[in-house]
């Protein structure tokens, strides 16, 4: 385990578009006290100060940043006028600070962006940004313990298991493999490129997930055919690998390898493109019909 | 764009233990009707069936898949007495099918886990799983249709930052640049490997979020500095690349990249260990201080 340093300049967004208005100096963060239950949202007096309680000020603002910011404009007055009145500071001893946003739908990360760190390393500064991300379950509070962890075994890794449905990996190849610097992740995160369902079939209600027939149809024509006999890693060896580096939470999806015949690697390659009708099924689970626009 | 084609065996993840008890053919389903207001809790009567409205049979059910999935065996066997009882149907063509979950923390991708795959491309079985992701807004329903995006212009990209914040991007670097077929994902995303803090300092709190000071020490040592005018793409430029591929939710999180001095890249190679003090700080922003255990 080789673990390095890096810091950077994180923005923390809102899709609403945020306003201009001045605010002097908002700082404002995630914590807890002791006389308080649960996380609260409050803000920092000044860069090293003590905490103001935005949640005692008015009741009615949410108690997590991700619902702060999704309310946008409205929550944003209430904070800025919370630091226009004379309010009681919380002593920075007296409360636990965590991140000030825990669990976003997203943690996007930027590589080789500093022109001097791209210099250090002899490399060329990069033409395009190169995108990959972590895990929002990566995130935790500004002073709280990294922790370097014991590769350990996971056990009764099936018992974690709800259920299986299908799902498509839409990808889109040029980005996939010749850009952005060989990570894989832009050419399979664009919006719509994770079709899901129908159902989340119960682990209970299969016989055996791992003897499913597995087919996909493009216009009609079969293009993938195969089983799930023919997983080379088992959903259980699955969770237990990815156990080991980051914790599963309820809801957690796993796409669990896709079986040949894609577009890619036939004699000339097939791509999708608009108008295609594309079906996807497993044995016992169901059938998904998405169109291509 | 090439757009290509697979679809797999898709396990939903619970946390908490699934029981083994028995319960039929259980196909949990997100879905609207015109007659309800917005997403219910369903079951699929059977495969291609229609779905009975699990939220009418027990209104005190959650409505989304993710906290019936929290909830565990409390709404579990709601679901399985609702199964066993004769409840009316919906019939399929009045309900539009939502994807079973939607916004979980992780869709976790495994790459090359099919052995009839592995051969078609000439390339070995594997030795460990491939880990990749796809962010969660890349989820759609299971008739939705999938959009091939126009590689189109983000305008007015800072107006969609809420603030910014310090966050130290923790890497394991052996297993992001020498395993899981050098996707740096793993490598990235242990638990606390992303800390985040403290406070989330509004834009109009500072005056040029492109000129300041950062600087990260291990044990009182600078090991990294440097200045954020050294950044490549500006934070501007990053939104509205990220908005090519995805759309950004509020709360979002982006790191911006890493200045000179990285552990990787000395001579000899520094890395963090256990016991060490890691301090990131970045001018008017604030401190973060950070344990390695």
């Amino acid at each position: 385990m080789l673990v390095s340093c890096r810091r950077l300049l994180t923005a923390l967004l809102q899709a609403q578009k945020w306003p201009f208005q001045p605010s002097r100096n908002m700082r404002l963060v995630q914590f807890q006290a002791p006389h308080l239950m649960g996380p609260h949202l409050g803000l920092e007096s000044e860069n090293g100060g003590g905490v103001i309680n935005l949640n005692a000020f008015d009741p009615t603002l949410p108690k997590t940043m991700m619902e702060f910011l999704e309310q946008g404009e409205a929550t944003l007055s209430v904070a800025r006028r919370a630091l226009a009145a004379q309010l009681p500071v919380l002593p920075r001893s007296e409360v636990t600070f965590l991140a000030p946003v825990t669990r976003p739908d997203k943690v996007v990360c930027v590589g080789m962006n500093y022109v001097d760190h791209c210099k250090e390393q002899n490399i060329p500064v990069p033409k395009e940004p190169i995108i990959f991300s972590k895990f929002p379950s990566s995130i935790v509070g500004p002073y709280d313990e990294i922790v370097l962890p014991p590769e350990s075994q996971a056990t009764d890794a099936m018992a974690h298991v709800a259920g299986f449905t299908v799902a498509h990996d839409v990808s889109a190849r040029d980005w996939q493999t010749r850009r952005n610097g060989k990570q894989w992740l832009l050419g399979k995160t664009f919006d719509t490129f994770c079709p899901l369902g129908p159902a989340l079939v119960t682990k209970d209600s299969i016989a055996d997930p791992h003897n499913l027939k597995i087919c996909c149809r493009v216009n009609g024509e079969v293009v993938q055919s195969s089983n799930t006999n023919q997983m080379v890693f088992k959903t259980e060896d699955l969770i237990a690998w990815v156990s080991q580096f980051v914790t599963l939470y309820p809801g957690d999806v796993m796409l669990t390898g896709t079986p040949p015949g894609v577009g890619l690697f036939r004699k000339p390659p097939v791509f999708l493109k608009k108008g295609d009708e594309v079906q996807c099924e497993i044995e016992e689970l169901g059938v998904m019909i998405n169109k291509v626009v």
